[in-house]
């Protein structure tokens, strides 16, 4: 790994893949298709790209009894712990409306209304992803969503794993479809025969899926477009290289786009750390991935003062931190800009992607100067409600004339106005 | 107006403009001029399009001083007052994050921090639009927001409008610059020599700042892209018809793609307010606006029921939704997609545009199904905290690791497992 002493900012930010014209012009179609012919074309596709023929998209209640009783009781009550403490996290985000007394008996309020429906998009391919069934669905939950729907391509077997399938039964969610790709996020935004139209659409997928997120953003709803995993670990002489470049790797494994950084005030660490980390790649099963993200965006950086080193983390805006210094929680505490932080040495961030209860959802490519993890406030709205009496309405009536005329908005005026013209009552 | 029966579904969505190659190619052009050349852009498409030459682009406090001399103090009054109002209903939303306890030490946190800097676009053109200073930037400062800076084209005369200036003199804001158009917000993107560049743009903006604020959109934050202006009533035999046909026209006068709505259970009424928008459009200034907006999108609806009217309202998800009916707060307790819902006969939709208090940027084209309106959780970020003991750990450690080996992670497992890997402390 690079050590490289810290002088000017520093930043994360990669050049990421946004789909060439040829993948787009695909995606369009298969969009225009499924609002075209419903589920014919989620047929056609599903036989074209996944060599699958599939008759009924649903998957039925005996398919999820199946997997539930298949499936290791030890890993299924890890999932329930899991989902449990996740729920624990995300209730405290829920929120209530509120109402403002004005004089004369006017108020203001703000209703918070969940959204109707939304469509969980769970990639397939070689592995199976319930954490990310659970980091989806219950925020939802919480926030009161009634229809959830998960969408999820089947494999060559015609079916979902069942790792999904047990996550989506632990949540008590029925309605999963085994329909992948741009068609499945086609499916979700406009709806065929057989899956109704939901509001919103989450989580990741390949390009094709999160070009066709990005086209029909606007119809519905879609939490952001996930970039590669990134890591910056911020440390000093307290901390362990092992344990460190064990987290380094935990990131660096995920994509060979991902970037795993150390910011450290200990040269002995940064360089104990290096050499751990080419260690420990040796025996990694996804070797070659986490060496690619590695060499391509690891980094390690020397500061001369634990206040440089925060302000270098600010300006990377990560989207997981861990704090291993001798005062962690303090220094965490100046920090502005990260998805999530993992605070102390016994906060591996594995902890965050599966267990302890915050959401794995994050921004990333520095986007958490301006964005959050996925939370319950995505799956709401906010509603603004105004009630003027006849006396509030006569004291500010002219007042809002006044502004409206001054904007130009003669009919705005007037609209003010009018409840003065009427029937003498 | 026309008049129908409501019988199936309605829906007011609109086709609208997303700009054509040639603006989009033309944005693109000035996006990349601004980043690689910084204010020389800036001058060069201030001198080409607005047809001024500007040496400094900052507002001067003396500009803003005189400004504030020579506006009319009632309407500065007014302002004023629409201002703490704004801020009254804006304050009941900031936010604390939290932190929940676990067992063994342990806790999860979420906190809660503003972006460090936003930029709020004002458009020129004929009109001055003081309320966009106040609704844009007030939620802001609620969220503690430091840096707010605001943008607008100037005049011929080189100046901005008194009444912008004198809406950010009441606010504080001091940091305005004279630059319009794409460039300006490629300036808040990317930044130049004379000015910093922010986290997040928000404001209303022709078809070139639409276009540039989608594709510096990732780069930086966007508030929502803002379609033409709706309006929804809800009216029984109780409403008067020149009220609601006064409060249709002043969402008509905004723009030939606005949206009036008239949805009634008496026919009483819609024949009435029919016969009296046609009266009332013939003496409005912007009646040629008005009267395309009424003729294209116009409709008056004649449910059977109550419900089936309030059905109608909900498969709408107007923008404004003014509910003019005998229990008309009772009534919106059923509605569950509006941006801002406007109760009883004294609620005229511009008391909302301008003073109430409530927000008037909202969420248009149906998208309040899954949209809020610009609310203080527009400049906060959430960050989630995780901070585990070794207990916590040692207890849930083997846990983590089965969940990331059972998706196939074997680095994140190992990551975990690390901290027992330790030189025996």
């Amino acid at each position: 790994m690079k050590i490289t002493k810290l002088s000017n900012a520093i930043s994360l930010k990669r050049q990421l893949e946004g789909g060439n014209e040829q993948q787009l012009l695909t995606v369009r179609q298969v969009l225009q298709d499924v609002r075209n012919l419903g589920d014919a074309a989620l047929r056609k596709y599903s036989e074209m790209w996944d060599g699958i023929q599939i008759e009924d998209f649903r998957v039925s209640k005996q398919e999820i009894e199946e997997a539930v009783l298949n499936f290791d009781p030890q890993l299924k009550s890890d999932l329930e712990e899991a989902a449990a403490n996740i729920r624990y996290y995300h209730e405290a985000q829920k929120r209530e409306g509120y109402k403002l007394p004005l004089e004369n008996g006017s108020w203001l309020a703000q209703r918070i209304v969940p959204l109707d429906a939304v469509g969980l998009y769970v990639p397939g391919g070689l592995a199976a992803y319930p954490s990310s069934v659970l980091m989806n669905v219950i925020p939802a939950q919480v926030a009161g969503v009634e229809r959830i729907v998960i969408t999820s391509p089947a494999g060559k077997d015609g079916k979902l794993p069942e790792a999904v399938l047990v996550a989506a039964s632990i949540l008590g969610i029925t309605e999963i479809y085994k329909v992948g790709g741009a068609q499945a996020i086609a499916a979700l935004a406009y709806g065929t025969e057989s899956i109704a139209p939901v509001d919103k659409i989450t989580g990741p997928g390949n390009i094709y899926v999160a070009l066709a997120k990005r086209e029909v953003f606007g119809e519905v709803a879609i939490d952001m477009i996930a970039g590669p995993s990134e890591i910056a670990v911020l440390a000093d002489d307290t901390a362990f290289a092992d344990e460190i470049a064990a987290d380094l790797l935990s990131q660096a494994e995920h994509d060979a786009l991902a970037c795993a950084v150390l910011i450290t005030t200990s040269e002995r660490l940064a360089l104990a750390v290096a050499e751990e980390v080419e260690k420990q790649l040796r025996s990694l099963p996804k070797e070659e991935i986490a060496r690619k993200s590695i060499e391509n965006f690891g980094q390690i950086y020397i500061a001369d003062t634990m206040e440089q080193a925060i302000d270098a983390v600010n300006s990377l805006a990560p989207e997981h931190l861990e704090i291993v210094t001798q005062h962690a929680e303090e220094d965490s505490l100046k920090i502005r800009h990260a998805g999530a932080i993992f605070i102390g040495r016994y906060s591996s961030e594995p902890v965050g992607d599966y267990f302890a209860g915050t959401n794995h959802v994050l921004p990333t490519n520095s986007t958490a100067r301006f964005a959050s993890g996925l939370n319950v406030d995505d799956f709401i709205k906010r509603t603004n409600v105004v009630y003027y009496t006849e006396k509030t309405w006569e004291q500010n009536g002219p007042k809002i004339a006044r502004l409206a005329r001054m904007e130009g908005l003669e009919g705005h005026a007037r609209a003010v106005e009018s409840r003065g013209w009427t029937k003498g009552d």
